[in-house]
């Protein structure tokens, strides 16, 4: 394997190896490099390349590109604004979906995962998952306690349903006073402690089932974040932490 | 946390941070850093002290420490080794159970794992368990196809099962020409790809209930290994890989 230096990062335990950009990665590298075991281990690997404005690749741990990934670009707004590639802490990422904004806060990141739209509604076995796009496909469900799901097998059986040919993101999410309480599993990974782009699918679907509005907590395994509506526009914003730096391919 | 440089290695998938000794590490930050999202990653931490003979110090996942580890004196062997630590490929390491001889091979490396010992035998649930002494206690069973097993759900209860008051590693085997073939639930951290006393023990079981003898290959989820013994004492050899050199609490 060729020598990738790296820095692992966490947005709510969802983890990532982020390398210096512009790097093409091939699929079988990804794999290696996010095996948890064998490789380095984490749920993707990020790519951040200085430019104007600074851009994020993304490949999930399968090895698959992927189109977003909400605490992904988390992560790299902190990374680029600690290594000073960033005017202020307000700046703009350029996505494979588009850009958006990001603001690096002392104790966060928050940053615009884009325009969430209900796509519709269908059932799988007995439930009613909800479609709605984040920019990736989220399947969310209602459910009573989201602890005493079995995610691990509803989870891929509803990612691989016939009915969607990409597959999509599936979150088991319940709504109350408190916010949003929710477990997901990620297309491409399987369960993850979050998933920045599933909370606000989850969250966004609050809006209208429970009528929830303004700041809205989400409680996922990882921790705790928040997500809110401007202009249309769905923001997530929570904690971001380095966990180690490393490198591979070198004695 | 404090500053800390490490190497991570793996032999047949059960992958360790290796540390520079001497050093003391409290449990709360080894949990820390083996923890999969939120730290490092890996079954366990190993010290390596620079002495005569080299010193290996161990401790599990969870912070506790244990008496031994077989694939980690494996992965010791080859750090001293590749550091210049060793006089040549041949030398001993003082484990927390005594000494340990090791061999360095150009594909691998084998050590010395110790005396097995047939403790006994139990039944729990329906099966019927081999008690393994290998310096550290390991309860087997014969299994028709251990990739059919519920070791997650198996593997705890044994564990804990009162008979045993400090725990036990669980081993699920099948033997047969081409050898054994296993999975492992390991005290304190769970199922692994592999586990080397624990490969031991299922194949000592193996010259016992189905006379094989010579060298046993030993196939685990992580990869195979081989186990035989001389003169009583029990050898374990397999291939060792670096993963990659990190550092945490830099920045």
């Amino acid at each position: 394997m060729r020598a990738v230096s790296f820095t692992k990062m966490q947005g709510l335990g969802n983890d990532f190896l982020v390398i210096d950009g512009p790097i093409d990665l091939d699929p079988e590298e990804v794999r290696s490099l996010c095996d948890r075991r064998f490789g380095v281990g984490g749920d993707g690997i990020l790519a951040v390349t200085r430019a104007d404005p600074i851009r994020m690749d993304y490949w999930n741990a399968d090895g698959s590109r992927a189109e977003m990934c909400g605490n992904g670009l988390r992560c790299v707004a902190k990374y680029a604004y600690d290594r000073g590639w960033a005017p202020d802490r307000n700046f703009a990422i350029r996505t494979p979906v588009g850009e958006r904004g990001v603001r690096v806060l002392e104790d966060g990141v928050e940053v615009e995962i884009g325009r969430p739209i209900v796509v519709g509604q269908t059932t799988i076995g007995d439930e009613r998952y909800h479609l709605i796009d984040v920019g990736n496909p989220h399947a969310v469900v209602l459910v009573d306690d989201p602890s005493r799901v079995d995610v691990g097998s509803i989870g891929p059986r509803v990612e691989k349903d016939p009915q969607f040919p990409r597959g999509t993101n599936v979150e088991f999410a319940t709504v109350n006073d408190g916010g949003v309480t929710m477990r997901v599993w990620e297309r491409g990974v399987g369960e993850t402690t979050a998933c920045g782009t599933g909370m606000v699918a989850a969250a966004f679907l609050a809006t209208k089932t429970h009528e929830l509005e303004g700041v809205i907590p989400v409680h996922v395994p990882g921790g705790h974040g928040e997500v809110g509506l401007r202009d249309g526009v769905a923001w997530l914003r929570g904690p971001v932490e380095y966990s180690f730096r490393g490198s591979v391919g070198e004695r």
